[in-house]
């Protein structure tokens, strides 16, 4: 048996404010003054002067907003390395991505794709990137995916919906500042929350649990029904808690993994673009034979903040376009083997996937 | 408000058997044949073939073996840095810390003092180090105090009991086997694994106590009460919990501080030599009037294992001996302002604190 030698993100600054710091941060970074800071920021921010004001810009620093209305692409990523490579003097000092899942997978993306050679789409796997991605930070906008300590970029690429799983993947620098989150909306706080949860309740009742995978699935599923449930916090403690809670339920996975939901989400990622934290609940919402005790909290939390989870979203789906999301969620074995055991194939059938699928 | 930008260690390996990995994490890690890789060794291991059969050496690799009976001390590093030095033809391509506390603080500090010039007690304080130490890894045959992931090598020096705390302190690569931890003495593994009790109670009893640390307390604080309260778990998932408890109290004190009981056995160490987890013990079976809820837990869990706790460890002192410890207590004042706050001169005096190492 060989353990996976993880990589954590080798700095880390918590704080109320502590976005602050980024120039503190930033400046020892700098390269040279033909070596710019691209700032990756979610456009939502985009006339948002209380943080852009904060954003600590010299020489030829960029900003360059980003809508994170659909699931990042691996073409999105080129497009933006091409467009960095052909403005900058030099190569750029770092990448800061600001904003949620989606901005800082693709900020990470681009930091690996600017020192690579070829496509996004050919690094979609485990382990195929080659050299060192370029310093990248990352400053969470929102809390729940976890995509500040993971090992992976997650990428809808041409044929597939997967990550970029890799050492060089993880951050050099995050910055959780819980004030960043203040103005999320409810719905968006919500479902990016669940996907915290969602991680939480697939790692610790999965096959490839183990006592550092529990540690941090335990302390995360004990802030989220903090956050969630019992409901009794006032805003900032609410705000850094599930900051906190997205650390752990990543760090969760990062030792085991995924499962059931994660599977079938990345099917309506890929066919109807679902995002990932909704599509987490849209799926979640009909696992009860494989998570009891999880479905039953999670539609408890639904209640107690009055939340609308998506229904009939498959409704009008062709045999093909079942297929299509039946084949992109078979291909995540590791996933499954996860949740239900080595002889997973056994439980789960294209017809069991559909029947489920259609309930959605 | 400034917040600390933590250095986290960087690479994790976690699992039973994990210590079988050392070879294939070092490797790439040589820098040549002429620069080898040292192994600080607890001497308890000196005869353990299990263990010593499974170290990789190669070219000049060599193990010094330590005895870890006293706390360690500066001139103990700059006699290990002299030996490695004088014998090595180049300098080494690493340390390895295969022990406790003791032998894990050792090897951080030898990585750093190859790299910088003087002597250790020149180090002893925050953020002395000049320049980077040498790739150095943790391997903890014992659980409870964090050394593993702590940013600081805590040393007694001529004058003081004081770690060299640097961004440069932390390990670069962390392998945490709890199979190694199997033959450990009882004594030895209850003080230890006090050590991380007592950081959890001095973290979330603090004022400055925020959610990332308290996530962590929190978390390493319930691993403490399953392995030493509830005692409910087998022997391999008491040795693994503990380890984690170990790895995430040390992360929870990372982000806030210790308090009363380690400012007071840090007296008693310099004084009396004093190992540190039991010198915690001591001090905080005291502390009723501090930490009511925490002492109370911590008398039960004395009684679960039925473990003695010194008595009487300062009967024969002189007026000297407690202005000594005295002096070496209170001038830890982050540690006071954490524990009772910014006016804690006006809790504890010198009277007082003789007061209770008198009941000691």
């Amino acid at each position: 048996m060989s353990y996976k030698n993880f990589p954590m993100v080798p700095r880390v600054v918590f704080g109320r404010g502590s976005f602050n710091q980024s120039g503190e941060i930033l400046d020892p970074k700098r390269l040279n003054v033909n070596a710019p800071f691209i700032y990756l920021v979610d456009d939502v921010f985009k006339n948002n002067t209380w943080l852009l004001s904060r954003i600590p810009l010299a020489y030829d620093d960029k900003i360059i907003y980003i809508s994170a209305a659909k699931e990042p692409k691996t073409s999105q990523v080129d497009t933006l390395v091409e467009e960095i490579i052909l403005k900058t003097k030099d190569k750029p000092s770092g990448i800061i991505g600001i904003g949620g899942g989606s901005i800082l997978d693709l900020a990470k993306a681009v930091s690996i794709m600017i020192t690579n050679e070829g496509e996004a789409k050919d690094y979609q796997g485990w382990d195929l990137v080659k050299n060192e991605a370029v310093y990248h930070v990352g400053i969470p906008t929102l809390a729940g995916t976890g995509a500040e300590v993971s090992r992976t970029a997650v990428l809808t690429g041409p044929d597939k919906k997967l990550g970029i799983n890799s050492d060089f993947t993880p951050f050099d620098q995050v910055i959780l500042d819980s004030e960043l989150t203040k103005d999320v909306p409810i719905n968006q706080w919500f479902y990016t929350g669940m996907d915290c949860y969602i991680h939480c309740i697939e790692s610790l009742n999965g096959t490839f649990l183990n006592a550092f995978s529990e540690s941090y699935g335990n302390t995360a599923l004990g802030l989220c029904k903090e956050v969630f449930l019992e409901n009794k916090l006032s805003e900032v403690e609410s705000q850094e808690k599930l900051m906190m809670a997205s650390w752990h339920g990543g760090m969760s996975i990062a030792y085991s993994q995924v499962g059931v939901a994660h599977a079938m989400s990345y099917g309506l990622a890929y066919l109807l673009g679902t995002k990932h934290g909704v599509g987490n609940c849209i799926v979640f919402n009909h696992l009860e034979e494989y998570y009891p005790i999880g479905v039953k909290l999670f539609k408890e939390m639904i209640k107690v903040h009055n939340v609308e989870i998506p229904q009939n979203v498959c409704a009008n789906l062709s045999d093909e376009d079942f297929n299509i999301m039946i084949n992109i969620a078979l291909n995540l074995e590791p996933l499954w083997e996860n949740a239900l055991g080595k002889s997973w194939k056994n439980i789960i059938t294209p017809k069991k996937l559909k029947e489920l699928y259609q309930k959605m």
